[in-house]
């Protein structure tokens, strides 16, 4: 029985506002339950120093947390005057995902920056991150793709990415876990895929027990079926 | 005539909203127009090394703004490793004029952190944070008198703190500019005070060409009239 | 009565020495009584990145307190790796109130950075380091006057900045506070303007009590006053 | 046909030099064919903030390059003032994987720390690292149980771990990846196992096209076989 | 001949000003020619870490120059938020050397942090840096001598120490080098001594060309010459 | 009688290792007994800024100690974010005694890095890595000649340079200390010669006694004859 009542293969609710903030060229919240981070996608000309020339675009990702998104307040990253390991490491796997569904050729010499903030945390920040970036995303390659002088060549978008987390969670594969079940879970794996169904990133981790194959294809199978749902929210939201 | 066709000593609308996020002892959502500032209050039990054993409490501040708040994206400062300038004297502005209206004796050995993340900007964002500070810290200290472990020693909130900005644009003392405004003030004035109508801070400058006596005088009659409005809202916030 | 036994309209002794050291193009010491801080301008050709190509100078400025310049020694801000709040927040409203006497198109693309030293402090070190940054200020503009490969356009220099600290102390309004007064002033302002008696900056803070319109007349009447006499000095320094 | 001439699930020749350097309390150098990195377990009594008093202790890991292992020189991170998001990432993986061969609580209030510093890279560091040290681990608990003054409370080491990388190259599941192969490999995966044979960290990650559960599944087969190996090899080396 | 006018063996005009400024137990001007350095010293009680209950003191030093004491302006090592490699083996050097002169044990738990400013530089600003730093130093010692509290355990002062800078210019041994010989010198190699005549510290750097084991002989005879003259000068100046 | 037992007079073993690693230009391990330093020199086409178009080239140092080196573990300095005062100054010496032997205009804009990173300490470190440093060196020169696009313009290398410590032990000059006596000694001194017998710096200091004269001039002695072993061993391993 899980602490929030849901099946083992139930999803949180997912909710997805587009044109969340005002100023951005995709603004997205994305809400997993009580998980909520704002997804923002800047579109800059240029690209950084190693792709000058090459024609080539960018895709990039920042996360933070705002300092008291959690139970109880974290010292605030600009303060301290560095990114702490976790920032850095879940900001790198949104990047390289979000990478993983560009054709960073057709994009042509131009900057996108996907930012993930997140208002308030209850555990999948980081798949409820990428989730609602990939719609941001969307939304920035639109925009350039009305933008005349923002010379891409063609549509940059492989198609969607939706990411969802799965665990052991007292010896039982579930699916989607909040704070109550993450911070108990035995395993803990982070699912990223595309909606075609291929696997982007696959990252699991017990914590004190180590998991079984078995347990591993079940986790799997719970995440694919989550991703395809999420997909379809993703989708639901770029109609609306 | 302002961009906005408001009166000159008209405030754009002011809302807030509390309980806006569940963590934080106080969290409020403050807006002036599309000026959108996340105000926390965080209560934590001891104090700074200066005040250990002291007795007495402390209340600080800290600002940030997300990258894409603003119309063009502004860095990181946690990725630049350190906060800017303006960011400092702006959160050292917050945390001194909260002190004003708490006393901090009563207060007893508790930290309360006020944290404002400005979502969205546009114009105005240290008198929209300081405004909604002052619900927030009010929240987290109701939240102290329930805690028997809290320890204060009374009350220790003594009034309202209402804050805006006043200007003067093409020549006109005008109240609460928005960025439009802002941007081209010749004179930009932040007036911060108690519902008592005691003046906390004052910080008027110059942009280009100087102030006389009259228009200091002009903007500071359209703050005292834009601060009794704020606080009223404030309050209402409060009961409701 | 005032710790000093001044009136309390009476300025502390004002001196400026110019040529200080050697190597600067405007080098001056000013005292404000016990206060002294070393003032240099430096000239460079070129500007910072965001003016390049727009034929603007520019005029910055930074400020520090030696490690013993205070009663108990402060640390290093070069040891501890960073620019405290209150260095910031002072060397950006010196910078910005100097600008406010310069014509930047005419300065041509040359770059004027005065650096502020406090070599002993009693009190008003930032109205101090104003009024003797204007004058290296002016003394650097006459050293690219006379020099061919300057380039400026004009006379950039609008007019001299007089600044000076007034406040509430015991009750009474005071002008020019000296580190015991400061220390316990009830309020505290800085006051800039031109020779022209217009104001560049206005800052006032209560610290405990709330401030008056009255008294805040009070105090603008005296920082009149005061800086009147200060720019005589200036001036009078200027011809010697 | 892999570069090397290896079958797709033969490891690289893996040596483990016992005593690399004198002073450590476990110091190991290992080697994946040209991939040679020196892992050092140094013992110190106490524990970080967060465990004293618990009893229980600590393992954690510290990872870095010659600035010359690798083709071209790469930057001297204490040079930069900051450890990249690579170094970070690598890091906290490798303190996470020996953490849980351990049983902190039997470890007493003792910390080790390892360090696993590349001296030539040619792929596959990350995984060499863990094997390595693991090793070194295992020679720092030796000599804790021979130190009186220890304090531990039974042995807290749970068993070897062994680490190797698969990936999917030129369509093909391959075993232990060389630089030639990881900078050109589809996916690219870290497979953490412990010699019984469960998982502790699965990291798989598309480079360019995804992957299938079919590839996934071939490529933990060939980890697993290849950690056999390795735990083989480490426990060689830990008799002779 | 050199650029001064002055014979080989001759010391610029040196000048030692006690109670230069008013807050530091010891405050000294130092000037070697143009070379103008302020020297305080600030006394505290307790002691670094790794003292702490040992019953003995500490004497450590900080060097740093006023942006504008150079001929062109050197960035601020606040603003950059580091100390250079340069700044850091001066203020080394000054620390080691006075601690030369001081019997730790006697001084009881208390430090003697020494800062040194390089108001206006001319070559030499290290050698009169370590000159001025000793008065200092003594002044403050006679100051704790006065405090009951302080805790002293008889005098802890040595003897005076003096330094001075020797080089070989145009192929001819010189003594205490002026920034025009400096720049320009084949060997420049900095001497500090004890009244007594040993030899504290030697360092003798080649610049282009090598030195001989005559010449060194030649550039120490000198060093020793000028620092017996200097130190009749700091015992005059503590005389006074 | 020294703790090793060898003769006043006596080096440690010293033994020189080219190629010890595979992609540097330069590779060495250098041991003097105990102390492993590997150093390893990287061409790079191009100079820094402050040479730019000069056609001369620049060699520049670089110095680590791997954190369990010595006999207690070291914080790292890339995870502490800058680089330890020690740390600076050993490899601004290394770096200006290996342009005493180059004429960088012979380089032309090539620049050379040279990476000392300790293995394993036991005393001089500094030393060990000068004269490591001096043979990758040459092997860069050397890997230069053969390239055809590296430009040199002739033979830019002067001759081999030596380092050495001596010092005053128990009373007693003693040639290149070990960690047991250096630990211990009244005066350390590194000594740095090139192959011709010229002093290219010579670094003393005091440990508590002064030294003298006489005692200066026996360990210049003895480091002479030190070095002129070493430059034989150099030479030995060039050939081999």
């Amino acid at each position: 029985m899980r602490p929030s009542g849901r099946d083992n293969d139930q999803l949180r609710e997912v909710r997805i506002t587009r044109n969340y903030t005002k100023h951005a060229e995709g603004s997205v919240l994305v809400e997993f339950g009580d998980t909520k981070v704002l997804c923002t996608a800047s579109v800059e000309r240029g690209v950084p120093r190693f792709l000058r020339g090459s024609g080539s675009g960018w895709v990039t990702a920042e996360y933070g947390m705002l300092p008291r998104s959690t139970g109880s307040r974290m010292g605030r990253e600009a303060a301290r005057g560095k990114q702490g390991g976790r920032t850095v490491e879940i900001q790198r796997l949104i990047g390289r995902s979000l990478r993983a569904v560009m054709d960073l050729d057709k994009l042509g010499e131009n900057t996108i920056t996907i930012d993930c903030d997140v208002i308030q945390a209850d555990g999948g920040t980081r798949t409820a991150s990428i989730t609602g970036a990939c719609v941001a995303l969307k939304d920035a390659i639109d925009f350039l793709k009305k933008d005349k002088n923002g010379a891409m060549k063609g549509n940059p978008f492989k198609g969607m990415l939706g990411a969802v987390s799965v665990g052991i969670y007292k010896g039982q594969p579930v699916l989607d876990l909040d704070y109550a079940e993450d911070s108990k879970a035995e395993t803990d794996m982070n699912v990223i895929m595309t909606e075609a169904g291929g696997f982007v990133e696959v990252q699991g981790t017990a914590e004190g027990e180590t998991f079984t194959q078995d347990e591993l294809n079940a986790m799997l199978a719970l995440a694919s079926k989550g991703i395809k749902e999420i997909v379809e929210i993703q989708k639901a939201a770029l109609q609306s």
